[in-house]
């Protein structure tokens, strides 16, 4: 069986199954976006790493390396601050081709740079290697969060309500327009594509008022995350279609090419905002301290159900459905809506 | 300039000259193989990377997965036992072709979990994403050191002596064997070069005793590697060609190969070794306290001089020279023994 058969997913939980039991410091392991690790004290260190082949992530004729660098820097400071975490440390592996022109390096490490210096963390180390092949980018990010702030992917509960932050399918509405030559360029959602923001004070600000249950980033898509959220915490999920947050923009640009901005919402992935679970009463003073604090709005987008109840999506209709999980799979083939299939 | 021209040790202090200061708690930063990051308490964590590419690295005709995960474990083990440290958690990221075969992945992932729990560490967490051309296995490294044990490159001394672990020079033995069909196959030096033993627990002896002045990996080569104690440390060196340990089958493969086995030990990189500066006068405790507690011995092999005295090898005819420092340069076409250039 090759890797285009077993997909991504199904590699991931052969992986877990052939590991050991981990020692008791290790609180979250392989099969999360981040290690949660315990320290002495009241700390839990978190330790997270993602890897960006040209090609399949990024192409170097649509994003400059500027660009790369922040969003690989970015990618990372989300699945920190989908933990509660602050963000401390970066380390960089790239695998290079001896041709590239060092300028690009230079690029790349001025993009990682400005954008870990806005979360206050530094880049201390990493390694450089030749490849006859695509530039590969992997970073590596330490951070910390104290224990009684850490939220995990485990501890949604019946009647909890299911909150996002910013606004959803931004970053494929930008990968849509990305190439399409002499179309109305709207330049934040290529911004939302190239250089995400990631909502690592919205994280802190949740973390510390306690009241979340449970806390991911949205990196595959909400679908696919919310059953992630789902699994771990044993529970299911009801999500309504007309409360997900679309910017008039996004609308704008799905109805030009002919997508459902719904679909992109709940399917594009790469948003990079956070999805959290809060018990139902205590909704509001949370997203009214998110936005005090930090400017973001947090909407309601649905409700955790029981598990036998599933993952269900409300239409506009008020019929419901299935919730599709199309996650990102790295090994399955024409996926849509990705820089793989970038044009 | 591209980075062919450029040069990987040019390339990284091009890197280190765009990163801004660091943070009170980054004890030692980019351009050493490992992070140090002062924790609370007297701890410091030790964090390291390592990328490894099909191709550059290593060849999957000369190398099974699973001694390829021992192997990418064993170098970042490597680089936490040369700063006296125990490692803890690793995290792995793999860039795959979508056609290899799953079994690849399940024996990479066996021989890194058997090599990392020999040593007391668990595999935590990491990535995987598929690539349009060769494998990219980069693997990070989390471990810790007491603050009063931590080793660094940095503290050698004029009048110490150099000492190793180990023999040097079976690793280029064993890849000159690669591939030599017919050729007396010496397996201990295939080993050492396909499935190297980190010095964890002599690293470990060494720090605790407190007397060694600065510590480092042989992954490069002696001659290299030497040269970044001295330039951290502000010194010379002056090894003696005949003092190096190299053993029978070192020099029986070199004689049959007609290289020079002295040029091995000196150049030939990916030891593994531990190479450590102590006082004089408190070698020989030492020697006898690391022999006693891991079975391992370590060799005088040279003296740490006045950094206007340079980098000298003297050779067995008490003639003396420049030590030439031939490192491993990732971007260099053309530099023997090594994998690249298996046949």
């Amino acid at each position: 069986v090759n890797l285009s058969e077993l997909g991504e997913f199904a590699l991931i939980e052969r992986i877990v199954a052939r590991l050991p039991e981990y020692r008791n410091d290790v609180w979250v392991g392989v099969g999360d976006d981040v290690a949660v690790l315990a320290l002495d004290g009241d700390t839990c260190q978190l330790a997270t790493c993602d890897i960006q082949v040209e090609g399949v992530h990024f192409q170097r004729k649509y994003t400059t390396s500027h660009q790369l660098g922040r969003k690989v820097a970015a990618i990372n400071l989300s699945d920190i601050a989908a933990k509660g975490g602050t963000p401390e440390h970066f380390l960089i592996s790239l695998a290079l081709p001896g041709e590239l022109d060092v300028r690009w390096v230079d690029g790349l490490y001025d993009g990682l740079r400005e954008e870990a210096s806005q979360y206050g963390a530094d880049v201390v180390g990493g390694n450089v290697a030749r490849i006859q092949g695509p530039v590969v980018v992997d970073v590596f990010l330490l951070g910390r969060v104290r224990r009684e702030e850490l939220l995990l992917r485990s501890g949604a509960r019946q009647g909890d309500r299911v909150l996002v932050t910013g606004s959803l399918g931004e970053a494929a509405a930008g990968l849509a327009l990305l190439g399409q030559e002499g179309a109305v360029v709207a330049e934040e959602l290529l911004q939302a594509y190239l250089t995400p923001t990631p909502r690592v004070r919205e994280g802190r600000a949740i973390a510390k008022r306690g009241v979340a249950t449970s806390m991911i980033d949205l990196s595959d898509g909400l679908s696919s995350d919310i059953g992630h959220i789902c699994e771990q915490s044993g529970v299911g999920a009801r999500l309504w279609a007309d409360l997900l947050p679309i910017s008039d923009a996004t609308r704008d640009v799905a109805e030009l090419v002919g997508q459902p901005a719904v679909r992109w919402a709940l399917e594009g992935g790469e948003d990079y905002e956070l999805c959290l679970t809060v018990p139902l009463g205590q909704e509001e003073d949370l997203v009214a301290a998110v936005k005090e604090e930090t400017g973001t709005e947090l909407t309601c987008v649905g409700e955790i159900v029981g598990r036998e109840a599933g993952r269900r999506i409300v239409l506009p209709d008020r019929s419901e459905g299935p919730l599709r999980s199309r996650g990102w799979d790295h090994f399955a083939a024409g996926v849509e809506g990705r820089a793989t299939d970038a044009p």
